[in-house]
């Protein structure tokens, strides 16, 4: 086929238009690897908070893409020496970063599997493509895995200022409808240059990175770690629990082919093998919601219930303070639900449960926002920052969370 | 319950925030009839041309409901009287206007159910609504029927510029990202007026319906009607076709209890009973996109064939011209098809064929759109306009398509 | 100097930023007669309809600037040879496409020199340049005075979709707050092509050219022609109008050096000399408006109440039909005021008089807009557009004005 | 004259449309003294550095008001009583919060009278017009003085986020196109409250307020103290400054007939009369302006210099550091320029000259931003914040610079 005829640009309501560079970036976007993005959303439940928000892996691979060939645009025009094989790395790196998600991204990454982090599974994506392409993705991989000589190029694919952050947060404020969280992720990228190897930010964009990291962390309070957001995750998280419990009992759970391997098999980093690949690329938020639609009408009352609840949007009530709420409290729920329904404290202990959430705006000691000043010298932004105590930035915040039914 | 805890904010990317006014409003929206909405794409697969087209029937519902409110208070500060009664049976009328709509909206309209349109059935839902909550959505009823006395009201809901309309342009050109869609719907609503029951649009407004009629005609030809949407869409539907024949002769079809149900059972106008309607409360995209997962393993050729083209984005190539495709171009297709995969005439049917689409950016015969002079006079849109000639967009336009499988 | 340290990047509201190309360009900018568009409204007085609209001619130029830059990259992307003595040529010409603009752009042009064309002084001025830059902007005359050999060079400068037209339409839509007269020139410029030296939009762009032009229409009847910048231009006309008679008869009149150089001499075509170009340097908005300012308190009647009526904004009352006016109207309102002020009727016809306002959305003469079809043809946008009736937008539509004070 | 004739509604590109409420207000909008701040720039100079910052006080003032308007409706939303009175108070203290400004807002605001801000003239103003308008402004007056016994009300117009600088934050982000230092000043209002008569900010609306105090310190930093912003403005009270001198020597000085009183007038809080409000009523923007465009070709050296630099961007250079600058640098510059043009140590003092800006981004001390916390304690907004300390922004910062000619 000529290469020509793939090239192809699409639409994108953020960035106005995303161009697809050349064949070989044509061809992964149409492998069904990664066309399963399309059926796996970016913001795992969020949209139960933030109606607007369905959009998926598959559009945030794309955008980080885009940024990235903006990225790359900026550095040669400051004298970056960047070669053709290079640049492609870096796109194939940064389109192919989230192609392990599983269903809901975040929200099961450790309930499908035990202990296999979806960038892991992102690598085992990447080197069986690899092999369908001849080997054409080797220096990507390289990158991906932080493992390439010029750690600039690393960090534009991982770090506290790569392109994956920058278009989620974009992409997220703007499908939430949280316009504050609102990044300028264009102004940024243009204060990019590298020293030493390093990826910097020039001094004129102290206050964009400040504005960064503050919009981050309106982000994570106000969206990521919603309380609405956060019961959601957690009952999903229980959905399947339940059912891999009920699933080893031998209770015949109707499911999807490939979340029935699922549940019958537990699967961790010992055991997934390049068929358990296989039937995870399968998997997506379909599989999920299907599941649960029929499980809602399940004999089991906590699968059903739960069940229930995602699918009407009927959640546990849910509180969420600075400090850890007190067990008599949790105590007083459960029981109160074990008389209702004559059922085991074990059975209640799904629907009342206590945990925490936690954030960190700035991450001190990995992976460090750098930035130039004019004389040459290259600070941490907390050092540089004059006025605004960046520094607290990087103390964690937790919250502590209880969930229980509506009375 | 306290009515007051029950005011709500959402967060809406297009129009900043959405007020729901009321309880009964509220629970409406918490209803598990209006929470299927938000698993029912808005523009069907139409994501698979416009990546961030993932926004759905509840978006669109609130938003139209949001506007609703914006033209009941223009329209009251001109001087028209509107009761509490009558605000609240608009809002409600067209918050639920699209209750009825089976999985991924118009694409599958006349497959699941034979003869009845999406808006029979959000009369059925409505009913069946308006008995839970006791009667108090009779006039909101008598409104959506085009019953209720007030014509403008009625015009409100549907008519050329209703405000499902303007909610849905202004939706789709904005997640399609194809930002010449878009129109002012807000400035549209501040030029409406009422003038004998009528609903018009002021003199000085007259340009902005242009824009709008031709915003509208360029959303018809760029998104709705984009060649690899129709082809899309009439996958789907043949997907629907197949895998009923295949259930008539008996076939097993893994699927969802409700889509087994519509599979099993040929539903048209006459036996569309309240169980159907039960049945059909629990059906979405999700039931349609997991048994297509399921069915691309399936042993029949066409099903399985299909369904895999949908799910990994390989669909049939599609052509589009002014003129009728020639038949004999139809017949070389099949049967380089029935050759080269040893099918049947009428398999290779699935994969080859026809088909026109049409538009016509405006019905000159009903509904019009009327605009008030200042002299008071009430004129036709096609009429008012001095120079555009309008007229001409109310001649429908038809283009043909031929689709067959790639060489 | 250092090249390299004048490279620079000025934010620009709606496009984000705007990147100074090249050394010759930068110093282009910073000449005194470039300063000088500075202090010329981009659109005269429509700020007293739309307050917003107090953008200069300096940002549009730049901004076309841009738009060229943009236009020259997606020709070079689909092939078309551009060197990059021509890239400059069509950047300089079209920076300097307006630099002869008097004070108040258009609303002046015919009142403080006779006959001589706001595009005539401009080339002057290029001229002028050249001689100062050695020779460096000889290409980028002759592509402005379109009579270089490439002619699709020629159209990018001025034609019915120039890059002029394409920023001056989206910003006086951004600045003006009409948001419905926004064109996505972006967009646009993705979809133009060269084919046999002629300017040409690609098939699938015609309905974002119908838009445009519709857009463009909206702009003149509700922006460019709107009966409140028509009355204040026409008084604009009037007070230099007055003042040149009353300089004429030896009345002293309190004004800038460069103004009392334009009311003391009859500047036209065949006396316009390079001493006139040094005067005319220094003319612009603020000159108009100070002189204004002290003749709301001279003696004449009618100077100091026309400059009181645009200084406080207390213009005439207008009105706007689609056919003239009666004598007899005009007449009485003569009259009324003759008497009421003690004034002869040439001083009441500085008060009281009619006109017309004229607009032809689409020019079918001359430099059309023609459509790429998929098959190679090349038709005009009024024969490609296969509903909407665009011969109907070269009908030249007129209004008729008549303006008399408020009783 | 008809009431209803009278309402009005203005474009606007930022808010869409903004209402004029009612006739008192249109007449006072229609006033002289209020059209005058149509020439008077908000951001000073700062078009030399950003050239789409042509807005004006006008617009800035309807700005304000339309902000007014949201917060009194959604603190009435709230529960908050307040009466029409009350509300009409609130949009003419806004509207007219800024009428005592001079030519180029705050840049000349000691240059022209001494000793008298423009809140005092602003009063002035009020109080003139409260007799033209028969008292209808006393309240108004009162709670511009902050005299009026609901000190949310007072608040509202003045206080770190009241809703002058609500709109000038947004709008002078929006027109420089310095995109990061938007805010989002509709969700902020929306958080409103009062509690024991002071304004508050719910709890959910922390991090939003940490984001206006963070974009707001952006804005200083990147446009109001930007270097070339801050020489700029220098240059122009150093203008007035060597005008006075010279006419006080009896030099001739080209003016307008109000600029012309202020120079020859020494004005200052004893002797600034009714008359010389009436005087001050004429000067604005162009006055300044066209003087200096007459004084560029002045036969002093250091007046016709410093405007020629202004009018034609030929600024000083100007460097900005952490530290004071040496003495003897400032020395070395200005024996240079001594030697180079025979001119006195005190006229070069004129072109060689240090100094500092300084900005506090969070004021401690007065005015505080209250947090409304969940369970009804009210909080600054330093304590409240849990992890980014903003106890630190309220630490003034300071900046010096040395400005000098180019070599």
């Amino acid at each position: 086929m000529n290469k020509v005829n793939k090239l192809k640009i699409f639409n994108d309501p953020i960035y106005g238009f995303i161009t697809i560079p050349n064949s070989l970036i044509f061809d992964l976007i149409a492998h069904k690897y990664f066309q399963r993005l399309r059926r796996i959303s970016q913001m795992g439940m969020t949209y139960l908070v933030y109606p607007g928000a369905h959009h998926t892996r598959f559009h945030h691979a794309m955008g980080s893409m885009h940024l990235m060939q903006k990225a790359v645009n900026v550095l040669r025009f400051k004298g970056v020496d960047i070669s053709q094989e290079e640049e492609d790395a870096l796109l194939i790196a940064i389109l192919l970063h989230d192609i392990g998600h599983g269903p809901f991204s975040h929200a099961m990454e450790h309930s499908i599997v035990t202990g296999v982090s979806h960038e892991a599974i992102s690598l085992l994506f990447m080197e069986r493509l690899n092999q369908e392409f001849n080997g054409s993705l080797t220096l990507a991989i390289q990158v991906f895995k932080g493992e390439y000589h010029r750690n600039f190029m690393c960090q534009l694919i991982s770090s506290q200022l790569d392109m994956d952050r920058a278009d989620y947060l974009k992409r997220d404020s703007f499908y939430t409808g949280v316009a504050e969280g609102n990044i300028n992720a264009e102004r940024l990228i243009t204060m990019l240059n590298v020293v030493d190897d390093e990826l910097v930010v020039e001094e004129k964009g102290i206050y964009s990175v400040e504005k960064f990291l503050v919009a981050r962390r309106l982000m994570y309070w106000q969206v990521y770690l919603h309380k609405t957001s956060v019961v959601a995750e957690q009952l999903l998280m229980r959905v399947l629990k339940r059912a891999k419990e009920l699933s080893n009992k031998g209770v015949d759970l109707k499911a999807s082919s490939a979340l029935t391997y699922f549940l019958k098999n537990d699967i961790n980093k010992s055991n997934f093998t390049i068929d358990t690949l296989d039937v995870f690329a399968h998997l997506d938020d379909y599989d999920i919601v299907s599941a649960m639609k029929e499980w809602q009408y399940h004999d089991d009352f906590v699968l059903k219930n739960i069940c229930s609840m995602i699918i009407n949007r009927d959640l546990l009530k849910v509180k969420l303070k600075d400090k850890k709420h007190k067990i008599e409290d949790v105590q007083a729920h459960k029981e109160r639900l074990m008389k209702q329904h004559h059922i085991s404290a074990e059975e209640a202990g799904y629907f009342v449960f206590t945990g925490e959430v936690s954030n960190q705006a700035y991450e001190l000691k990995s992976q460090n926002i750098n930035i130039l000043s004019k004389s040459g010298k290259i600070k941490d932004i907390v050092k540089a920052s004059d006025q605004l105590n960046l520094k607290a930035l990087s103390k964690p915040v937790t919250k502590y969370y209880i969930c229980y039914p509506k009375e």
